[in-house]
């Protein structure tokens, strides 16, 4: 579902990374650095990422000199069971609140879901938050690191950090030009250590379908973004698109799963993944090259593996989801 | 955030129950009764949920005459870890697809996205489904049954079934007329088997606010129907209105919990909750009472109790969240 939007903005972008982000490439573009471990001064992996998140809620609205009441919505989403982050960084404001998962690509979810409220001139300001944490992920779905379980090479490095995205109403110089929302692609790949090629159908699909329904070229964009393919599933996914749909991409593409670390130097395998992943790059650096002017049109498209551990133990594969945003320099 | 519709209808509603409920009171008034066990001819009962989760959305369909290409968006929550059930029930159908996730309210807050999207015209039919499954429920949350674990007399009963409401621009007999998202209440209750008295005070905060914005008296509904406080928690609830509020509902109010099993005689301690609880009542028998007239104005609250097990085991407490629509009959 592909919509074009009139007056939805960013207003701003906070966002806050763990030690391995801030060790990456990256570095300099997060508002908030935390370097020394994975607690942050919390007891446990959940309440350390529930900090990143309230932190980020609470950071954007003091830089914007927003109060409570003055935010119409909380749209929040991560990876813990129940959405527990979101729902306890939730509790600590007096903010109307919408839970909403779609495994990674739960950033753009939230986006798109803001943008269709604010388009709606039913919110004037509305705060998407977003996050992971790399252990808490870990515990979650695999095995406790310090089973030292070997993985293979395919396998993705769930980021730790968490952003808030402002939407407004009003004219910025970054506007939500349009989205479309993707379907459930299953292409019955049950390799858990393998997201990328999982994700990498549904991307296809979604970005496919953005640039049809908008009767659009692929070169339309001066940068097309997946979240969190990774090295493998970045490639399958430059030639599914040749293939499948005789779209090239091999000149305006990149995947935030490679961006985010140095992968010759930085011990995560096929690159960056989770929600925080993709926002954490859209929402720092790219988002500052967009302010700068650098960009001026770029197609994000957080990738989401629908990875259920109880359905694959019952031998079930593994169905993904992506949706795109268009982001685009408004002077 | 509350805010009034001009063209957003109900065009139908497809219902599905378990055995537990088609022993009850409202067995009539659901399309489909699995009355045998609560497999429903699948090996587990994740995938006896996801069964019924995609037969409602198939059901619903058929008897509309719509082809996949014909419905523009699915929103989908139910309890399962990763929103399983929806996942899996999405990747079978072509539609574009949104998860969301506010525990029991999630069938409220689906609903309210829809409507926002269907407000804006961006779609035309929006298809919301929403799933319970009472065994899948209990050894996720709480301990498989077959431990015998003995409950309190305040532990509520998860219903099993599920639910696809078919949401259109075009005028029906039944309209939503508004609607009012809740925000995250943590009153620092951890009893796990006493979720009346944790949704309770979310229920009174949206019902409040729902009219307040409005300028409404309690009285303008001709029912104002929680979704799954159970018999103790619409006590709460009662009380709670009249104390803090003033708000008298001891003439026009009911909870789901209450309504959807008959407490003398089946096994369900304080009642049914769980996201089809709500669902099962509101889109059964309460819309057939409208389409035949009989109540004109009702305020639905689904309540959602954001219980983590993980959390709560780290001795925190247990927030809540509710979310209102208005119906009312628009011949």
């Amino acid at each position: 579902m592909t919509h074009k939007y009139k007056n939805v903005y960013i207003k701003d972008a906070f966002t806050i990374a763990g030690p391995y982000e801030s060790d990456g490439p990256l570095s300099k573009y997060f508002d908030v650095k935390y370097q020394k471990d994975l607690y942050f001064g919390e007891k446990s992996w959940e309440k350390a990422e529930i900090k990143l998140m309230k932190e980020s809620i609470e950071k954007i609205m003091k830089r914007n000199d927003l109060s409570e009441n003055e935010i119409d919505l909380l749209i929040a989403g991560d990876l813990q069971n129940q959405l527990a982050v979101s729902d306890y960084a939730a509790a600590k404001f007096k903010i109307p609140f919408l839970g909403v998962y779609n495994a990674c690509a739960t950033s753009s979810e939230s986006l798109i879901i803001a943008s269709n409220f604010i388009e709606n001139k039913m919110t004037k300001n509305c705060l998407c938050a977003i996050s992971s944490h790399n252990m808490a992920a870990e515990k979650q779905f695999r095995n406790p690191t310090e089973y030292g379980t070997p993985k293979p090479k395919t396998a993705t490095f769930t980021v730790t950090g968490a952003s808030s995205i402002l939407l407004t109403n009003k004219k910025t110089n970054i506007k939500i030009e349009s989205s479309t929302i993707g379907r459930v692609i299953d292409k019955n790949i049950n390799d858990v250590n393998n997201m990328g090629a999982v994700m990498a159908p549904a991307a296809a699909d979604t970005i496919y379908s953005h640039l049809t329904k908008l009767n659009r070229q692929a070169s339309y964009y001066d940068l097309i973004l997946t979240g969190d393919l990774g090295i493998y599933g970045k490639e399958i996914l430059i030639e599914y698109m040749k293939t499948a749909y005789n779209i090239d991409l091999s000149n305006n593409y990149d995947d935030c799963g490679t961006i985010i670390y140095d992968l010759d130097k930085q011990p995560v395998l096929a690159g960056g993944s989770g929600p925080a992943c993709s926002t954490l790059v859209n929402f720092s650096y790219i988002y500052k090259e967009m302010l700068k002017n650098k960009l001026q049109k770029v197609l994000i498209v957080p990738t989401g593996a629908l990875f259920s551990p109880t359905m694959v133990f019952q031998k079930e594969s593994i169905p993904a989801i992506a949706h795109a945003i268009s982001l685009e320099v408004e002077l």
